[in-house]
């Protein structure tokens, strides 16, 4: 049941993604499901009961009804890509607040559209990035802000790879080119981006070239591809993303003192608990047949799923600016904006038969 | 004291490596070694006492003079990369077997004449890199052959940095243009390539494109840097090597079912065992919070520790032409060479402001 501190978050769209969420919402101490949207309204209802949502939810047949309840404060909007730019400018207009799924657009320029629609209208937008709210990733900034333990970054290497089943590779809305269009780079490729610019505390590359070998699908949509991103000091990263091999998820970040690894970065092993490994100043003994300081491994304890995480500091800031006045944040559009500029980057040097593209200016 | 069975080993340069393969010699079972040689008698001879070589060492004082020496029956050369044509050349002309420092020459030219030598001559040539003699390096090949567990490689990224300090960047050969000229490239890059076409079954990449961002010092030499490598059928590969970030050595191989990981692949943590991690089939649990088969770890026990293993198995190639009259084994350079051609070829990316490269015909 809301209770006046709870932020009330109507979910605009059954996608499976959104079972998840709804249980994070569900267990963020600052927010309630107050509301469900679907094309139809038989299925939002059948949602909303095999999710548990409490007896008020008030359940509505089309996205334009939930955007007219008074009840909501903000909305978790999972809807395909393609669709985000007119829902999430219709939100906005109506003064909801915004939980969006990842990639946030189709490209930079229709997220452009919808962060000034936000502006506009005084509401919070956060995209649905869940790892960077664990307290895991807290640890890991920790980490790589130490000059002493970690130095200065020189180049961070990430992947994120599953493999998609036939019926995946067929029928899911991720290898859709009017659906979720960017395929496995908006999805798998976001989160190696993002990781990437987190170890470069968010400073964009000068360059980014996809690998040569990238897969598309006949609908020209990406399967798999990888890229090599540069900074004008010399750092470098890469990312890998793919459909079509075994699950792994990656981040190696390599600075002149230290090194950090993390192999599950995006869906921690368990989830009650999520680990990294660190290691500085790592040597040879005198005739280099073993390590000096070689890896050890950092455990973080998470009381609350990543999720919940999510939504409990999305619900937090919109409570700022409900209650107290406050003006929105600023930070989580700023890094969707640099996460769908790298994503755009490296979809316009496949492209272009594997050019280097030039982010200068953008 | 050497033995009937044993293959006398003359040594030929003093250099920091040979402390190492010299105890490697001693440990092998079926070698021995006999000579030793460095420009300066004085030197030669305080390398073989602070080594514990035997008495009976004969101690030369020219690398003309340990050539002419009937008791060896092979050289360790582990003279700078830029001597390589010219020492194994003589080497192979005197009928010595040769186990050569990496990189094996200065370009895949070199290479060609050094092994047109041993061809004619009828002498074994065989590269220093010892990570591949480590037990484990054979229960990493299973894996990645086994296609119930690990199925089709996808792609394999690894890399191998190690922070060089002031005295290194400044003095060591390894940053020298005219010693071993070819930097981290030829030095770590070396291993990197090696483990990406062990994991590829040896076939060569259609293409390599260095990433933007090569680090080179003020005289040419490759200080830190990265290439991708793709396959006709969109296998692909990437690797990283530097001289200026912390000590890291990683391979991560992706397959359409399973995944494995080596953190320590060139020099393992332990002398005694060393360690890898394989998932096959990883998936996650039904409301993507967890995973489902994850990474777990397996450790081989290493009686000898690899470099040993590779003098021993460099011994028994020898033994076999020496006493059975068999032929050289090709093996060994075949691989020497295509290390060799992707080496040169990362090298060209970068000569040609990262141009693409085709190996074709190579």
């Amino acid at each position: 049941m809301a209770t006046d501190t709870q932020i009330r978050i109507g979910v605009m769209g059954c996608a499976e993604i959104a079972r998840k969420v709804s249980r994070a919402i569900h267990l963020a101490p600052n927010a309630t499901i107050v509301a469900v949207a679907s094309r139809s309204l038989e299925k939002a209802k059948s949602f909303a009961s095999s999710n548990g949502y409490p007896e008020s939810t008030k359940i509505h047949g089309s996205y334009e009804s939930i955007l007219e309840d008074p009840e909501v404060d903000a909305l978790y909007v999972p809807l395909p890509t393609s669709l985000h730019v007119e829902w999430a400018i219709r939100a906005a207009e109506k003064g909801k607040h915004i939980l969006l799924e990842k990639p946030v657009a189709m490209n930079v320029a229709e997220f452009d559209k919808i962060v000034a629609a936000c502006e506009a209208n005084g509401v919070q937008i956060m995209d649905g990035t869940m790892w960077v709210h664990n307290p895991r990733t807290a640890k890991l900034k920790e980490f790589l802000s130490d000059s002493d333990r970690f130095g200065q970054l020189k180049t961070v290497q990430s992947c994120f790879s599953f493999a998609g089943d036939e019926d995946f590779l067929k029928n899911d809305i991720r290898v859709k080119p009017g659906l979720d269009g960017l395929g496995a780079l908006g999805d798998a490729g976001w989160y190696t981006i993002r990781a990437t610019l987190l170890a470069n505390n968010f400073e964009l590359p000068k360059t980014v070239t996809a690998f040569t070998g990238a897969v598309l699908n006949e609908s020209g949509v990406i399967l798999s591809c990888g890229a090599s991103l540069s900074w004008e000091d010399g750092r470098t990263a890469t990312i890998y993303c793919s459909f079509l091999a075994n699950l792994t998820m990656e981040i190696i970040a390599i600075g002149t003192k230290g090194t950090l690894k993390v192999h599950d970065f995006i869906i921690p092993f368990k989830e009650t608990e999520a680990s990294f490994t660190t290691s500085t100043k790592s040597w040879f003994n005198e005739l280099v047949t073993e390590w000096v300081n070689p890896p050890s491994e950092n455990t973080v304890k998470t009381e609350l799923p990543q999720e919940a995480c999510m939504v409990r500091e999305f619900a937090r800031l919109v409570g700022e600016i409900k209650n107290n006045g406050a003006k929105p944040d600023g930070f989580w559009p700023s890094i969707s904006r640099k996460t769908q500029l790298v994503v755009d980057a490296v979809k316009e040097s496949i492209d272009k038969n594997y050019e280097q593209i030039s982010l200068s200016g953008r």
